[in-house]
């Protein structure tokens, strides 16, 4: 059986949620009250649920595009690392606290899915494995300090969360501050990164 | 007049809301709900309100010895920057990132009052005072970079307000890196701290 393509009214529905969604999530989260993005929308919330079944649906729509260039983005860092680890890995640390910065919504949905969530799973797999290529490239070619850790990028991202509530451009600061801090070249060991962290963020 | 001492039952009451204070504000935050304390005091909130007329109050009551400890210890650090500019700081910037994890709402009442609250003022004066006084020896003994700015301390400490959340031990990696970057000798120029955050953190 082949899926009937919407009527253009449900088209159009479906297009002024999704509008409606990411101005809703980008002011109160993602976890914002979808009767709030109904009335954005100016449709009843039984008509969004009828187009989104669960909030997942609804924020991989939302995210698609966001989603997939932030992979297209860890895997050209990935790549850079075979010839230039340090710029491959200090670029990419300032891309994602930058891009955390514009839409914290997002780097919710990146980084803090539920346990289990199926949320952009597969791309979340994807993107997690090109960025342990990366931080394993940068260690090999001694851009960063031994005892640098992936779940440091995990770090930085949770550090910038407080920071952007209060002053979105700290995050230019902290980046700045976190790059001395991750090539650091003659410094003592560093105290270990969180367990729970350390297992969440292996690929 | 004189103020008449408090009858043995109120000055067990007025204990009895600071200790269930302490633990509800520990758990919930600053902000939590007086209702629950009164609760977890097993008092009314109209006897809450009897002792304690405002939320800064009862906050001044709960936290009292915490600020007067805080103080000290900036104190102290801004005295023994005039010999060992680094280890002041540096030593400072693990006490304060430890003292959030510990008890974040203790922090929240140090660095978030509301602008004009006369919650803490003398203190955080004080406090404040000193620690500017301990950056600008760590500046002119060279013990950070120049670019270092005093509102740096609170960088950390919003930083870490979003680490403390999801691994409190996370602090201490966090704490290393960022002193990495202080005193990072040859480094380039930071991109500037905050405006806003400038302004307010100046004594």
């Amino acid at each position: 059986m082949t899926a009937r393509p919407l009527r253009a009214d449900a088209a159009q529905n479906r297009c002024a949620i999704v509008q409606a969604a990411k101005q809703v999530f980008a002011i109160k989260g993602a976890n914002a009250p979808l009767e709030d993005v109904a009335r954005e929308a100016n449709v009843g919330i039984a008509t969004l649920y009828r187009r989104f079944p669960t909030r997942d649906d609804l924020l991989e729509a939302v995210f698609a595009d966001k989603m997939a260039l932030y992979c297209q983005r860890t895997a050209d860092a990935a790549e850079l690392a075979r010839t230039r680890p340090w710029d491959a890995l200090s670029d990419y640390v300032l891309f994602i606290l930058e891009a955390q910065a514009e839409d914290p919504a997002f780097t919710e949905v990146l980084i803090a899915p539920l346990k289990g969530s199926k949320l952009f799973a597969t791309e979340r797999r994807d993107y997690l494995r090109s960025s342990v290529k990366l931080v394993s490239r940068a260690k090999a070619g001694r851009a960063v300090r031994a005892d640098f850790d992936h779940s440091d990028l995990y770090l930085a991202l949770v550090a910038n969360s407080g920071l952007i509530r209060t002053a979105p451009e700290a995050w230019r600061r902290l980046g700045a501050y976190l790059l001395e801090g991750f090539k650091a070249p003659g410094a003592g060991a560093l105290p270990p990164a969180p367990k729970s962290w350390r297992r969440s963020t292996s690929a």
